[in-house]
């Protein structure tokens, strides 16, 4: 059975260990994050993601709002710990400037090379990104589009930020993740699981809508500023420019990846006669 | 000739002004907004975008690099008043966190319905969006892309705030921009001038890539939340949607925008037989 339980002290333990998991050091050594928002905590449910435990600020949790109550049954029935905070305590751990009332604990999911990869899929692959709001995106949009996973470089903004998971939208709950160590780790995995890398990059002839893109694709997403390592350009199976009007120097990271990846969306579309 | 003065007090007027036009309300006043950073200065003077003043923080004004040389030569050249403005007073007007030590006041640039609307180009409306990246990064792909210019809806986050001047990445200073107060207005504007309205939404059969969108074609962008407002649907000349994975509900609205946008420069691409 779950508990439901008060806390009204900010020295609570259960406080004092959400506000540890703000910190990548202490997500990682539990191997849990934290999602905020009803919405989140909705989407969790409806997938296999574990909630451990869920924080609702008072008085929303007696309030009578319908969403609300539903949503606590589902909770209990899923037997995830509840604790009913008051608004002082709750303001403290809350990471956004309008909070909902409602801050959940996820364990993290773990995959591993024999269950991320998958025939003829495609896979996005994320090479030192820091804008937590670009590798949200990025990962919701591949999860739209259906590719089956990302593949995470060291150096890589947490994925498991409050702020990458809220601009993911619930997409972390879903896309496979794979964390790896080095570019040259990650090509190794690449072509042994039979992907062709595909680098975005302006010093290059072809430009991506001019490739099959349908399947097997390992699409790099470089750095903000630096772009894509070297490494990945060396070891690239082909590359692709994005077209742009002379005076732009660059699009944002978020925004070329998802033109390259809707472009697969829309080959396999014409590939498959048009059921999508 | 230019003016180049030192300011060490917060309370002198330029000081007060630069900090007004924080303000939405004395930008419209004033028709001017701030811009910081090395990089969009110098976009700015690469365009018809007129400087006002420039703010440099000591030392950098004085310390010798050739990039800083080179854009106060420029600066004086265009006969832009430059303010050498202390470090402390500088923290004190500055937007970012880690401030490069450059801050400028831009003249906004005026269209009118005469001179915005060109024959055959592809324009984006912006109907009440909230976000100021999703904003600034329309802007920064719809430049990138060679549309000719943007509608915008009153109710839509002031573009000229500096967090979407920053996200729009210099694309502030090319692309044309109109101000309009309501859908209807918007629409009739659109129709006089032969430009079709596309509205994207999950509700229609059609999708995004099936259509034809090489030229005048008017692209809505809704609302975050609310997406696109019942008149724009209403008097819309065609609806398309994304395909996107059953489980995901939406997707990022820069990151739609440049979907639809890109597809169509791919479609321009084949249409022009392959030259770009």
């Amino acid at each position: 059975m779950c508990k439901v339980k008060r806390i009204t002290s900010p020295a609570n333990p259960v406080i004092k260990r959400v506000n540890r998991l703000k910190r990548k050091k202490d997500r990682e050594r539990e191997g849990c994050y934290l999602i905020e928002g009803f919405n989140l905590t909705t989407e969790a449910l409806k997938t296999d993601s574990k909630l451990e435990i869920v924080l609702l600020r008072e008085p929303l949790f007696d309030d009578g709002n319908e969403d609300v109550k539903k949503l606590i049954d589902q909770l209990k029935k899923n037997e995830v710990d509840i604790y009913i905070v008051s608004k002082n305590v709750f303001e403290k751990v809350s990471d956004t400037m309008t909070p909902q009332g409602i801050l959940s604990v996820v364990k993290k999911k773990i995959w591993n090379c024999d269950n991320f990869f998958i025939n003829n899929s495609n896979l996005i692959v994320l090479d030192r990104l820091q804008d937590p709001g670009n590798l949200g995106t990025i990962l919701r949009t591949a999860d739209a589009a259906g590719y089956h996973g990302a593949i995470i470089l060291k150096g890589t903004v947490d994925v498991y930020s409050m702020k990458v998971v809220r601009a993911a939208a619930g997409s972390i709950f879903r896309l496979p993740l794979l964390f790896v160590d080095t570019a040259k780790e990650a090509i190794n995995l690449l072509k042994e699981n039979g992907k062709l890398i595909l680098a975005t990059t302006p010093y290059c002839r072809q430009y991506y809508f001019e490739r099959n893109l349908t399947n097997n694709i390992a699409l790099v997403i470089g750095n903000e500023g630096s772009g894509i390592s070297d490494e990945f350009l060396r070891f690239s199976d082909a590359m692709v420019k994005i077209p742009m009007n002379n005076e732009v120097e660059s699009l944002n990271a978020a925004v070329a990846s998802a033109i390259i990846i809707y472009e697969s969306v829309r080959q396999n579309y014409l590939k498959d006669g048009g059921t999508i």
